[in-house]
Parts: C-alpha cells; structure tokens; sequence
C-alpha cells in the first residue's frame, strides 16, 4: 500500500455512501418488519398471528416449524375476496349461459336455463343444487383448458362487481394480502383450497394473490387427453372431477399438497372441516374464520346467510381455540384503495 | 477526515480481507456455474439443455420465459431412480402382502394373492393388471393417510435393490440430480410426473429429489376425511381416484399444475402423451427421454421390457424433435456414489 491519505480517501470514500445507504435500508427494514400487517388493528386476532408466526419461526422454541412444512391454507370466497350478494364464479356462469344461448336454441325451453334467460331468478334458485350444477356444466365445459383460460380471464377484466363497481379481482381484502405476504416472508408456503373452481381462480391468482396456479386447490370437472386437428390438447367434460368443499377440502388438501397444514384460514362452516384438519396436527396450529360484520364497507351476514354462512363455527369457536377475525373491529382497511 | 494513512489502512484493512473473500467466492461461482452438470458427457442432449435454460432465460432473447413459467416435468421410475427389474412401489405392494398376510387368512386360497405368497410368480404375472391391481388396493387403503406415510418411509430407509444392494432412495441419477438442481437454480419449477403413487414419493421428493411434496403428481386412490376417535382422520380407500400415466399425464399437469411445461423429461412410451403435450405450446420447448443403454452400471432395455418400455417414442423422436439421453454415452457417472 503507499496510497496518500487523500488517495485513500478517495478510493474508499464510495464506500462511505455505501455504508449509509445500507444503514438507510436497513432502518427501513426494521420499520417494515415492525408493522407487517399494518391494516389489522390491534387486538386478539392480530395477536394472535403474530404470535403464531413468532412461535414457529423461533429455531430455538418449543414450536418451531422448519419452512417445508409451514403450509397456510385460505379459502377464497368471503375470505380473501367478496362473495357477497353472489359468488363470483356463479355470476360468471349466469353471464355465459346468456352469452352462449344463440348457439342452444334448447335452452329457451328447458329448466333452469329457461328462467335464467327470463331473468326469473326464483325459480333458478328454486332448481337448487342440481340446477346450479347443470349451469355451471353447461358453462365450464365442451372447449379446451386454454379457452376457458382465456374466457375467464376476459369476464374478470371487464365485469363489475353489482354495489362497488370494481373489477372483482380489486375486490380482495387487503388485511389478507399483508397476511399473504407476511406468511411467505416468514417462510410460509401459501395455497387457495376453495369450494370454487379451480380453472376460474388460477388465471388470476399469482397476479392478485401472490399464489402461483399450481397452489391453488379447488374443485374440478374431468379433463381429457385429445389430438384436435392433430394437436394435443386438454378438454373439459360436462363430468363432476371433485368437490372441494367441506369434507372435500381436507381430501382436497391430501391430493394435492400432500401435507397438513400448520395455519387454515376460512369464513364459513364449509371451511370448519379444514381447518378441524389443520387444529388436529401435532405440535402449534392456528386456524381463523373471518366473520362479514361490516354491512358499511363490506357486507354483514353469518348465521343464515345463502352465501358462507358462518353458524356452527360461531358457536363451537371458542371451544375450538379457532380465532374470529371480525371484519369491522378486527381490520382497519378492507380494500386495496378507493374505500 | 483526520486520519492518518496508516489508520486509514487499519481502519479499512478488514475490508481488503473481505474484497479478497468475495473475489474468490466470485471465482468459485463461476468455476461452478460453468460446469453445472459435470456427470453430463458433453454431446447433443447436454447441448439441447444448455442452449435451452439458456435462452428461455435471457431477457433480451427471443425465446425467454418469465419464471412463473419454467415449469418442468419429470417421470419418476426410469427416469430420476431405478426401475429395473421392477418399479420399487410394486416390489413395496408384494412385500406388504408377505407382511399382511397373518391378517389376511383368504389370500391362501385367493389369487393372485395365494400365488404371490408361494412365490409362483409366473401365475401372477398371468393375472395381468387386474391382479396387479388387486395387490396395490390391498396394500395401498385400508389405513390413514399418515400410517401410510410411516410404511413407506420405513420400507424405503430399509430395503435394498436386489443387484446393487443399496437402498432404492440411493439408485437415483446423478446426472438428473444435478439437471433439477440447475434448473431450480435458473428460476424454473421441478416437478414430478409419474404413473406412480404420489404417497409413495412424497415421503421421500424433498430429501432425495429436492422436490416438495405438493410439486409431485402421481397416481391416487380416494381418500376420505372421517372422524377416528374424535380425531378427524384421513382414510384410503380401496378405490382409485386417478391413473397419472399416459394420456392421463396431461390431465395431472392440468389438475395439479395448472400450466404447461416448457421442459418435460420422460423414458417410455407412457410417457409421451406428457412431452406431445409440453412440445405443443408456443415458444421454445424441450422433451427428453432416457434410454437405457448401460447393462455395465445400470440396466440396457428398450423395445420389447416388461417395464418402462421404449418403443414408439424411439421412433418418433427424430421427427418431433425429442431428444434421446443414452445413458452409456451422455452420463459420465449414473448414481451418486459407490460406483
């Protein structure tokens, strides 16, 4: 070395802004890391998280977890976006059945479609469940994966949701988002298991949620193997694959995951099957229902609800050690923007 | 600044040691980045892989694909561990039966059952994939999904290969290990895509593959989630809900994955459906197969084997443009150690 004091300083200055920008960043980091879910108020669910992910985080705790089994799981309608009036998949369905009725003249004779297309939404209601999954066969069917890819992801660009004219998709609650990507940056690996389709969610659900297609579980019609016009390719039959709903969601789960998880996170008695699934595991779980109590900024409905009803989960919660999340006290944003 | 040059010295001088540290840990990995698949021989199949991570990777290219979209596919038996003389999940299946029989007095007098237990192999092969099937319901359900888990882990951590004596979970292929490790290591996704069970490779993906148990698509039979002792369980049943093999393939990577791949690595005829189904997409795509040539280290079949046969697809390859891995050619080593 025969550097001058002046050449030295020189030469290392560039460090020193290195050094303050590093020290910047990390203040920054620190303040991040202090407030991960900045729209949950404090209170008895947020404590709970946090203290959750603390515990099986810390390598030298009693609970801790290591990252290939930190599994989370999250229902998607009512739970991480709106459900409310209807679920977004059977107004996707009620829409093409409309669209596509040119092409099945049959359908101004026959029931549901019938009333579907007269606007008599009592007597599809009144078709119950077999008719709802006539509408949703008739829909979600007959063209390759790719297409109704493609139609899915057109409907969700451009229709609006009835109350917040928005696009669904800017319909997700944003305390879940943070929670989202808390998880993952704990260590988490997160999946949607939802009674909805699973080809109507995957398009969207990196984007939205940070989840890529291949962790979002959910319910699926027959696919089958075809050569059209020589080439390969996948089409979806008008056949029922599996419902992944209730009992379903812990097969569902098994399947495709292959592994308990460790945090279930759902909104309605659908879900208390998961999440008994996810609470009867060895060693610390934690599982949360979120309760619509908001009637201002969102929607207020549990007990006898047609969409997500929240009842005996109410009522076996505390039993349970299951955690209500209350939408009104609980988060202090519930959208993105625009509230 | 009022330091003295040698103070500045001092005071820097641990930088000058760090500066030394990250210029060699720079070296290293370049040494190693140049020379990431080393048990590959350098000939066509390890050029075809190269040049494609290297342009699906390279922003500025023409063939570049976003991360969420390095999606690749392999077969398990023939192509990432030993299948000869016969799949280890079948080898599993007869074992179980010699261990189940005490509690099964009727498979004296019921083929193929009594057959297998006399050692009459020849009657059960004649039984074909019915019997066959009969003995992996038999000693596939009946149990939960966790004792399940427990029998296979312990079967595999203490059974050897019948020629080279080593645990099944050691007759993997250096050369596929070393290809999933770079290509994770260049931003794609690995998989598993096998006509296997996937509850006898989850046990065993994440250690020995490193591919986690939700990124291996197999075989299923139905589960059911029930109540055992107040406890909520989940039970195999002795029906099959899915056969992941030939053009069922497909149909896996469309349920499980969502996407289709860019790359799929296969070595049968079984498992063309996947790579027809990977090579039709847009943009650059790769499909390879493992042929076995190496009677010396591992086994030489092909056209005419009673397992993972290699016929069509030999035929085939020139003109589709699939690449054939020559075990005895391309792979300067074929496991990991002992050899």
């Amino acid at each position: 070395m025969s550097l001058t004091q002046r050449q030295t300083q020189s030469r290392f200055g560039f460090l020193r802004v290195h050094f303050v920008a590093i020290f910047a960043i990390c203040i920054c980091s620190v303040a991040h890391a202090a407030e991960p879910l900045s729209s949950w108020n404090e209170g008895p669910a947020k404590k709970a998280i946090l203290e959750f992910v603390a515990a099986v985080t810390d390598k030298n705790g009693k609970d801790y977890v290591s990252p290939t089994e930190r599994i989370a799981t999250f229902d998607n309608d009512g739970t991480l976006w709106v459900e409310y009036p209807m679920y977004t998949q059977v107004l996707f369905a009620f829409e093409r059945v409309k669209k596509l009725a040119p092409q099945h003249p049959e359908w101004k004779t026959t029931q549901p479609f019938k009333a579907l297309l007269e606007g008599d939404m009592k007597t599809v209601g009144a078709s119950g469940m077999k008719g709802l999954m006539q509408i949703v066969m008739a829909t979600h069917s007959g063209m390759t994966a790719a297409q109704f890819e493609q139609e899915v992801s057109n409907w969700l660009a451009t229709t609006s949701q009835s109350r917040f004219k928005r696009l669904y998709t800017e319909l997700v609650y944003q305390p879940q988002l943070e929670l989202l990507a808390y998880l993952r940056a704990n260590g988490f690996k997160t999946f949607i298991v939802s009674g909805g389709g699973m080809a109507f969610m995957r398009p969207i659900s990196e984007k939205v949620y940070g989840i890529p297609p291949e962790q979002v579980v959910g319910s699926s019609v027959v696919a089958e193997f075809q050569l059209k016009d020589g080439q390969p390719v996948l089409v979806r039959t008008p056949k029922i694959d599996f419902i992944n709903d209730k009992a379903g969601k812990p097969v569902g789960i098994y399947q495709h995951i292959g592994s308990r998880p460790i945090l279930a996170f759902g909104n309605s008695d659908a879900d208390m099957q998961m999440i008994e699934y996810t609470m009867a595991g060895p060693g610390r779980r934690l599982g949360l229902f979120v309760h619509h109590t908001d009637a201002d900024r969102e929607y207020a409905y549990d007990r006898k609800s047609h969409v997500g009803t929240l009842d005996k989960a109410l009522d076996q919660a505390d039993a349970n050690g299951w955690v209500i999340v209350d939408m009104k006290k609980d988060w202090n944003k519930v959208f993105p923007a625009h509230e």
